[in-house]
C-alpha cells in the first residue's frame, strides 16, 4: 500500500467533510426504541455515485435511487430506514419507495430526483409507511452538522449490528485539505459483492460523478468485496459516495498529483468500514484477516483468501482457538485457483505452521494465546508468483446460530 | 424417477451382495475403542470403479488408489482407516498409505495392485503405522460374510459421525437377483463435489470396469455430490466401487434390458448414503431436503438447489423453526443462474409462501409445527422451464460449532 497519503481523523464522521449535515431518530420500525430512520443532507448539488448488490432480487430502494443516479449523477441527499428491508414487495413496495423519496426530497427542500433511497431488516413485510412518514416531517429539525448528526445517522442504519461503524481521513490535493468520511451498517448475510451492508461516504472534494463511480468501484472491489460474515448476498446492499466540492481543490482526475492520494484515502475509509463489519458480524468474537501472497495473480490470491476467510470449518476453528491449519490448506486447495500442492507456506499471525506444504512443529501454547486474541491473521504464501490479496472475515460461534435461528421472532 | 426398478433389502449390507466378506477392529488410532480399521474382500476379482475429491491437495491413500485401479479396473479388496487421514504427510505418508496397502495384500493374499486404501480423520499428522499394522495382521480373522461384517466394517471408517450409514437393494438381470450395496461415512466438511466422505459400493452385478467408472460418475452426480453440510471439501474423498460378477447376469452393457433398473438401484443405494450424511451432519438436528423444478436447465436447478442449502442463513432457519422465505429468496438470487424475478414459488414442505415472487399469508404455527419435523422440504419452482434438481443438507446448530471449534483437541 506503499506510504500513507492521508492522515486519520480521531472522531471523525459523515458531517465532517465540509457542506454535510446528517441526523436520525426513531419512527417506529424497529420494536426497540433504537433510531430506525436516518438521513444526510449536502447544502449543495453533491456529484454521486453508488454500487449495488449483485442478487437478482433487487429491493425496491435500489430501483429508485438507480434511477435517482441516472438523472446526471447528482444527490442532495440519502434517506435511509432499519427495520425493514422493502424488499420482495412488489409494486406497493416500490410505491413505498417512491413516497419516501418524494416526502424526504419535500421536507428537506430538494428535487425529489436527487435523493437516494435505502432500506435494510426484514424482507417481504411491507414499509408502516405512516411511521416512516411521520419521521420524515421531524427529519429537518434533527439534522446538525456536528459529529452528533453523524452519530445518530450511524444508530439509525443499524439492524444487529452492535457498534457504529465510521472512518475519516483527511488529505491534501493542491494544497487544500479535502476530507472523507464513510459510515456503514452489515453484520450478518455478509459476502464479496456487496451483500447485505449499507454504506455512505461523504466527501468535500472536487471530483466528477463518473470518476467517482469509476473510483468507488475500485475501492470497493479491495474492500467491501473482500469481507464474508457467512457467504450470504443479500437483496438490499449498497454503497453510496457523495462529494460536495467544497474542499475547492481543482477537479480530481486521474492525471492530478494528489489523485493517489484521494483514492488511498477513500480505500482506507472502505477498508476500515469493511473490518469493522466483519468484527461485528453475527455473533462473532473476532475478526480474522486472511493474507495471500504468492499467488499466480491477484485474482488468484483474492479469491483464495475468500475461500479460507468463508470456510466454516476455518471458522469454527478460529473461534476454538485451534490451531487447525487442516482445514485452511483444503480451503486453498478448493478455491478453484491454480495453487502448487509443493510449496504452500501457512503461518497463524507470524508461526510458521506448514511450510513447503509440510506441517512444522509449533508452540501450542503459544499458537493459542495468539488465536485468543481478537484479531487473528491467517496469512498463506503460495510461492508462485507476484499475486495478493487480504481478506476479512470473522469467527463461527454458537451466538451466530442463536442469532440466525430466529430472526423473525 | 418414474416406477422403481429394484427392491429395498432390510437389514442388507455391504456383504450381502455374492462375494464379499467384511470386517473391522480397534487398531488404536482412535482414542476411543470404537473400531478404526475395516476391510472389504472380494473371493473373486471384482470389476472396480472409483471417484475423487477435487481438492486440489489430495491425500496419499487417493495417489495409491488411483495407482492401483489404473492396473485394469481390478480390485480385491479395500483396507480403510479412521482417525487419521494421512493427508499432508509428504513422502512418508505416500509411503505409510503403499505400507497399508502392501502389508493388507499380504495379510489377506492378495495382490498388492489390487487393493485400494482410504483413510479419514486428522490431517498433517503421521500415522502409527506399528498399530495399523498389527491392525491388519488380525484383520483377516475378522472377515465376515454376514451383515456384522458388514457393520463392523461400517463402524471402522465412521469419524464424527453418529450413525452408521448402509443401504442394499435387489434387481432382476435376465432373470439373475443381482444386489447393490453401499456403506459410507461422511458428517463434517461435506460438500457437492465429494466432500469428506468415504463411499464403498459392492455388487454381484457382472459389469466391465469402464462402463461402471461412467455409471458410477453419473450417479455420483445426483447423490454425494448433491449434498452439503458446511460447504468445505476434504482432501480425503472417494467412492470405491465393487462389482464380483458373481450374480451371474449376461454382463451389462448401455443396450442390456436391465441397465435401466442396475443403474436406478445404484442412485438408490447411493441417495440413501447421500441423505444419511447429510442428516447425521456435525450438530445436525434435521434433514434439508431441497427440490428446485421450472428452472432453465437441470444445471441451472443444480446450481440452485445447492445455494439454498448451503446458506448458513438458511440452515439457522431452519434449525430455529423460522419460516423464514427471504432467506430462501436471497439464495436464489445469489446463485448466479437465471431466474425470472416475478414467477418464484416457494414452499415449505406443501404450505406456500411465496407465490409469483410476493408472500403469501399462511398459518405460521402450522408452519412451526411443520419446520420442528426431522426432515424439512424447501421446494422452489422457478415457473421458467423443465429443469429440476434435489439437493440435501442439514441444519446449522450450536453442536456444530462446538465440534469443530475445537476438533483437534
Amino acid at each position: 500500500m506503499g506510504n500513507q497519503l492521508y492522515s486519520i481523523v480521531e472522531g471523525g464522521g459523515v458531517t465532517t467533510p465540509k457542506g454535510f449535515k446528517a441526523g436520525g431518530l426513531h419512527c417506529g420500525l424497529k420494536k426497540t426504541d433504537r433510531h430506525d430512520l436516518g438521513v444526510i443532507l449536502c447544502e449543495v448539488p453533491a456529484a454521486a455515485a453508488a454500487v449495488y448488490t449483485t442478487n437478482l432480487f433487487q429491493a425496491a430502494p435500489l430501483l429508485v435511487t438507480r434511477e435517482a443516479l441516472g438523472q446526471g449523477g447528482i444527490l442532495r441527499a440519502v434517506i435511509v430506514n432499519s427495520g425493514n428491508a422493502n424488499a420482495c414487495t412488489g409494486a406497493q413496495g416500490e410505491a413505498d419507495a417512491r413516497a419516501m423519496q418524494a416526502n424526504a426530497a419535500e421536507a428537506l427542500g430538494v428535487s425529489k430526483d436527487q435523493v437516494a433511497v435505502a432500506s435494510t431488516g426484514v424482507i417481504g413485510e411491507l414499509l408502516k409507511m405512516d411511521r416512516v412518514n411521520s419521521g420524515i416531517e421531524k427529519l429537518p429539525a434533527k439534522l446538525r452538522g456536528d459529529v452528533q448528526g453523524s452519530d445518530d445517522f450511524c444508530q439509525a442504519i443499524l439492524t444487529t449490528d452492535l457498534v457504529k461503524k465510521v472512518s475519516c481521513v483527511t488529505l491534501n490535493a493542491d494544497g487544500r485539505q479535502v476530507t472523507i468520511a464513510g459510515a456503514a451498517k452489515g453484520s450478518g448475510m455478509i459476502h464479496p459483492n456487496m451483500a447485505t451492508m449499507l454504506g455512505f461516504v461523504t466527501t468535500d472534494a472536487r471530483i466528477g460523478a463518473p470518476l467517482l463511480q469509476e473510483v468507488l468501484r475500485e475501492v470497493t472491489n479491495l474492500s467491501f468485496n473482500m469481507i464474508t460474515v457467512d457467504g450470504d448476498t443479500s437483496t438490499n446492499d449498497m454503497l453510496v459516495a457523495m462529494a460536495s466540492g467544497l474542499a475547492d481543490n481543482t477537479e480530481l482526475t486521474r492525471n492530478h498529483p494528489d489523485f493517489a492520494a484521494f483514492v488511498d484515502g477513500l480505500r482506507h475509509v472502505c477498508a476500515e468500514l469493511a473490518k469493522a463489519i466483519a468484527r461485528d458480524g453475527e455473533g462473532a468474537t473476532k475478526l480474522i484477516e486472511t493474507t495471500v501472497i504468492g499467488a499466480a495473480s491477484d485474482e488468484a490470491a483474492q479469491a483464495i483468501a475468500k475461500t479460507i476467510i468463508g470456510s466454516s470449518l476455518v471458522k469454527s476453528a478460529v473461534f476454538g482457538a485451534d490451531a487447525n491449519w487442516g482445514r485452511i490448506i483444503a480451503a486453498v486447495g478448493r478455491a478453484g485457483q491454480p495453487v502448487n500442492v509443493g510449496t504452500v507456506d501457512i503461518r497463524l499471525g507470524d508461526i510458521l505452521v506448514l511450510e513447503q506444504s509440510r506441517p512444522v512443529p509449533f508452540d501450542e501454547d503459544i499458537a493459542l494465546e495468539y488465536l485468543k486474541g481478537d484479531t487473528v491473521g491467517i496469512n498463506v504464501n503460495l510461492n508462485m508468483g507476484s499475486g495478493q490479496a487480504t481478506a476479512w472475515g470473522c469467527d463461527l460461534t454458537y451466538d451466530y446460530v442463536r442469532i440466525n435461528a430466529a430472526y423473525r421472532t
